[in-house]
């Protein structure tokens, strides 16, 4: 696999194409048992089949057959990061995605407001999937909290989810998490993977602590969860990598998260397309590149709901053309990974994927589905290689050696 | 991907088959907008396309979707070598193509002669196109110059070209070019890419400035440009790597360097196709492997002919039948890289394969095309694979393992 070290010094060069690339989060599906189509096969998509018809078609695999990612490394490998090397702890995706003040040698963590009984087990790890609302409340309860030495930075996410940031001398992330992902035990102690991150285990004691005795009256988030210790990711940005000027357009924070990780710009948006399309529409003239995320199919796929991602995708379909009137040189219609409704989780398996632009291939494939990608001209592909394909496309690569 | 160091260790084995590897220069295409065809699919190929029915067909990828090689990488992958990690100057590629005087330690360059105007700078990069006489002329002129503890040789290429080999202590090939890439400057100051090349870079100094003085009154070749400071390539031969006795057979010199990088034996033919395929009959019982390379379709490519490639791809076409009536136990037909007449340059499209022994699982492909070759048995697989299933096809690999 080609990796970004190879793309900055050897392939590189200017153009002034612009390159769209839309990821439907958890896009690929698998046959309904009723029926034997997929979400895709049975949603009545005439734009995207027709684009389809006029592109590179193939899959794309986020880590290689067999392995299912989540949402960070899917995202690192469409942005042509190597998804197995290049890790982000989950903390830290949350807190670039709020916004929060975290930089280099900071340790983030994912919270979980929780309810536990008397005994201090885990009742509900989501306190009654308490409101956004009441999370930003409890948030400031928790800026109460002073540890010597330490700066600490809280904010609300979704419903029952917030982040912290730690910062201080000698914090590092290899600490295992405290959520223990079932009901009716207490939450797990801490425990450092290493030495070097005593201190951060030390600290987080501390913070936990401070929380069960600030909630300890709250109803029903009397305690906190903490998952995902992240330290601030050191990527080389999109920019340096590849030259790009890019904006990352996500409704969802966490996927903003991922895009300023790697240097992107972004900008807070509701996370309805229709939203999201109206700031590419007033923006994409100042960038390059456009990472343009749609959440809501991924949420359908882990609900188990397929009447539903058909119906989102029906909807994306129906935006397309006003995409396509963009005209950007290179459009891209992916996801991050596959959420099959009948798996009702992400899986492993590969992601449908069109690249369109004047020098595709095109013909091979009448509709967008995994099945008719699977006889595309793009054939099956690491999900990072996608962008080293864009960026021929859009003309922004020099060929290697004489 | 398997590299060669797997394969010497592990399975070679000893066979008395042949394997014929007809490499067609830029074969790869993309549809004239026009017809929606490609240069193969428009051609008239009863040959290729009745062999494609009885073959193994499928894509090579020479560095992974979406980068483009140039002609020495992309035969490195051909030949089952690592593209990006074996590395060959195109000077050190010139200098073998030619047979100049060139060893262990030695770098070559690769020069154009080219005419710049009174202030120094560049006008003609080409110097007209000059004719290969009178290059030939010019190096006898430049092989006057001296410069002390240094040996020099001097050989025309084709028209304006030529390379020139230096032999001495302390010479290292990290040294940028001196040609501009553009007219209307004056050509770049030779730049060290590490301290080891510094003295590479002042013996070059000297040599520009005793050619500079030798051509100021010539026309129109009046100064030379230098690019692909290369030292003398140390890969492991044919020979050692697969056991295998071979031939390179290329009109081209370039090729014949390539060829000579790897241990194969070359001999000087002309570039057309029937003298090339003479050259075969006579010596193929020689050798376990011959390399076949015609040069033309690329350059038609390149020339944004599309027409004139396609009558090159019928012309290869009419000498099919002489190349299977040799009857090779192993025929393969491919191409080092794809040219698309209508980008007018290499690309990073994958290239239409074919693989033909009493071994194929035939029956899929009813014609020899980009799109065709898709859905072949071969799959979508490196160009560096490549070799592999031929030694396969020739059972010349033993199984890995008990």
């Amino acid at each position: 696999m080609i990796s970004s070290e190879y793309t900055r010094d050897l392939c590189i060069r200017d153009a002034q194409s612009k390159i769209l690339m839309l990821v439907i989060d958890g896009l690929g599906g698998l046959p309904d048992p009723a029926t034997g189509r997929s979400e895709l096969e049975t949603a009545h998509l005439p734009n995207l089949d027709d684009l389809a018809t006029r592109s590179d078609c193939g899959l794309i695999s986020p880590l290689g057959a067999g392995y299912t990612p989540g949402s960070g490394p899917a995202h690192l490998a469409l942005f042509g990061y190597d998804p197995w090397k290049t890790q982000i702890g989950r903390g830290a995706l949350s807190a670039l995605g709020l916004g929060l003040d975290f930089e280099k040698g900071d340790v983030a963590v994912r919270l979980n407001f929780c309810t536990v009984d008397e005994n201090g087990n885990v009742v509900d790890r989501r306190a009654g999937r308490l409101s956004t609302e009441i999370a930003r409340k409890l948030c400031r309860v928790l800026d109460t909290i002073s540890i010597p030495g330490i700066e600490i930075f809280i904010e609300a996410e979704m419903e029952y989810r917030a982040a912290v940031v730690f910062r201080g001398e000698g914090l590092c992330d290899g600490v295992g998490d405290s959520d223990p992902q079932i009901i009716g035990v207490p939450p797990n102690e801490l425990i450092a993977n290493d030495s070097d991150s005593l201190r951060m285990v030390d600290v987080a004691n501390q913070f936990l602590q401070s929380a069960r005795e600030l909630l300890a009256e709250q109803k029903p988030a009397n305690m906190i969860l903490m998952r995902g210790f992240g330290r601030y990711p050191e990527l080389d940005s999109f920019q340096d990598v590849y030259g790009l000027k890019s904006l990352g357009i996500a409704g969802y924070p966490m996927y903003r998260g991922v895009a300023g990780a790697v240097g992107m710009d972004t900008i807070e948006v509701d996370w309805d397309m229709e939203s999201e399309l109206r700031l590419y529409e007033e923006q994409r003239s100042e960038y390059d590149f456009c990472y343009f995320h749609v959440k809501k199919t991924d949420s359908a796929g882990e609900d188990g709901d397929f009447n539903r991602k058909v119906e989102l995708l029906e909807e994306i379909d129906s935006f397309i053309p006003r995409m396509v009137k963009q005209t950007p040189d290179v459009f891209i219609v992916t996801g991050d990974h596959s959420t099959p409704a009948i798996m009702r989780s992400h899986s492993w398996h590969p992601v449908p994927t069109m690249v369109f632009s004047e020098l595709t291939l095109s013909g091979s494939t009448k509709e967008f589905s995994e099945r008719a990608c699977h006889n595309g001209s793009l054939g099956v592909i690491p999900s990072s290689s996608l962008l080293a394909v864009a960026l021929a496309h859009a003309k922004r690569l020099s060929k290697f050696g004489a």
